[in-house]
């Protein structure tokens, strides 16, 4: 990603602008053949409802009529987050790194759905032990952090991906993602902020006022989505982004998760609309501002599960589906083939 | 089934009746087991949602801390419908035969994703040669007919089944579907019937006068929930009801399908309330009133992806999601195993 090299003329944030601007389109053609195809097949034309849409998607981003999914990719990013500082989570930050641990033995929820669903999963943890600074007080990341971040993000998507699930894990990033949404889509900080992994009502309403006091301090300062991000986000959701980007230019779809997931892509679709148009909402979550996020983003969640979880989990669930939308898109019978009568 | 047996000096829905007033109920010892397990797994406490209460549902129905889905049975139960004469399908009665033997060639969408999701297939098709009575005009089947279907039914569900899906096949069925909701249920005729495999508005308002006529002609006459099942149903809804009690009897969990398949469970729970507790139904589908009909029913579907092509889809959807669900439950590490700290 030449374009983003620092230019000490312009803005840190033009290079990506750039490339977002120049971003590839889906394939219409493999999308037609696949809606072509759909239409011959042993049932009602659309009676597999919102199925057919994602094998007709996946096509249009694969490029093929009949989409695959041999290989699929979870990536998880792991930050720390100085804003924990604020009593912002009923976990200690040390969870994070601990179940980094426990991510790469298998023990997660995202590492047996992943298992369950047939996908790769790979943990990418950033500098950990230095957690991002307060951004109640001052910038989360510096210039250099959140370009390195996002640069972790895009080098982290493998070869050959058919499909891409993305998660996050940082103790304290559900203050982050409310932050992000409030400087970006506006309305009132307690709108968009919630429990999180489990805040009573007192500990969200403070969290709310960590929030306010934020968007306060940087909001005025935020003359480009970027900038929002660098400044009220973390390296996970800076790597997430990146991730987006990278996928975005190799036209490899993308699951993305939650709310915190979601809250990292936002920065991207309100630099450059159509940024996401690779993207599927694996889930809504029982986080109550992602439904909110989602309707902004345009984006209609594949599953309404009331998990909270992140990690991928919701992306996990998805992929599940999307397995039987494709499964029928690829092996069903035509009517011709089947030798039954179509519609008088 | 001996209680079923016919005696002369009772209704024949008398022997159904008294079993479904003994049928047995979940293993609470075994739920609260897989609930206190879901809360010593690494992740906030009720995190995965819905995902931990399909799981200690089904450890309560299996009577097994951890469930397991190692036999998934679908059964698909196709019947032919006198009613096709009112021109309520778009689509030949002749497709019930051939679509038979399509689920046979394993070309259906259903047998894709019973595949894709790790299930057996089974299809029963009910005296396709001879199709019900036309419901408009007298009872769709005499009492040995209704009977000797949901017997066929019962005898379908195979031994040491972990978890059944049900699902059907019948060209005319959805105004089955209707017949039995507003005879059951109440409201207006069209309040019940919609497009079904994809009727125009005006074919849906003919769809729903042919409801309104049955319904004048049968509704005095029902005064008992599976009478009405006999009157208005078909041979594969008795099926699906006959199944339903079976797994039931044997403490078997059963996903539901559509419309179609959850009006025949709906004579079951009039009949008992409380005999669907077994049941989860696996999505609500495209057809207007099914999201009615499971309100009336208390059943809160799995997934919600706009199809409408019955068979078994809708169930063999969520199938994915519970593999999910049971892939955490049962694989995820404990807060002690994994060494990470629990909330503050």
């Amino acid at each position: 990603m030449n374009d983003t090299q620092k230019n000490p003329r312009e803005p840190w944030w033009d290079g990506y602008a750039r490339s977002l601007e120049k971003m590839p389109r889906p394939d219409e053609k493999s999308r037609d053949a696949a809606r072509a195809r759909q239409d011959t097949l042993t049932k009602p034309q659309g009676a597999l409802g919102r199925l057919e849409d994602f094998a007709c998607w996946l096509a249009a981003w694969q490029g093929r009529e009949k989409p695959r999914l041999e290989k699929v990719e979870t990536l998880i990013f792991a930050g720390n987050h100085g804003v924990t500082a604020e009593g912002v989570s009923p976990f200690p930050p040390s969870v994070t790194g601990q179940m980094v641990e426990n991510f790469k033995g298998g023990g997660a929820a995202v590492c047996q759905l992943a298992e369950a669903y047939g996908a790769n999963l790979r943990v990418v943890d950033l500098d950990l032990n230095h957690p991002t600074a307060n951004l109640m007080r001052e910038p989360a990341m510096s210039t250099d952090e959140c370009m390195a971040a996002m640069a972790r993000g895009a080098d982290a998507v493998g070869d050959n991906v058919d499909l891409l699930l993305l998660g996050e894990m940082g103790i304290g990033n559900t203050t982050s993602a409310a932050a992000l949404c409030c400087a970006l889509l506006g309305g009132a900080p307690n709108s968009w902020t919630g429990p999180g992994t489990g805040l009573d009502p007192e500990g969200v309403s403070h969290k709310a006022e960590v929030v306010a006091r934020a968007i306060e301090l940087h909001k005025p300062h935020c003359a480009h989505p970027l900038e929002a991000l660098r400044r009220l986000g973390g390296r996970e959701l800076a790597a997430i982004a990146g991730a987006i980007m990278e996928a975005r230019s190799r036209c490899i779809p993308v699951v993305l998760d939650g709310y915190v997931c979601c809250a990292a892509a936002l920065p991207l679709e309100r630099a450059q609309t159509g940024a996401l148009d690779h993207c599927l909402a694996g889930h809504v979550s029982a986080e109550p501002a992602h439904a909110r996020l989602l309707e902004q983003l345009g984006l209609n969640p594949i599953a309404d599960l009331g998990m909270r979880l992140g990690e991928g989990t919701g992306a996990a669930i998805a992929l599940g589906i999307l397995r039987g939308a494709l499964a029928a898109h690829n092996g069903m019978a035509t009517f011709d083939a089947a030798g039954v009568d179509n519609r008088e």
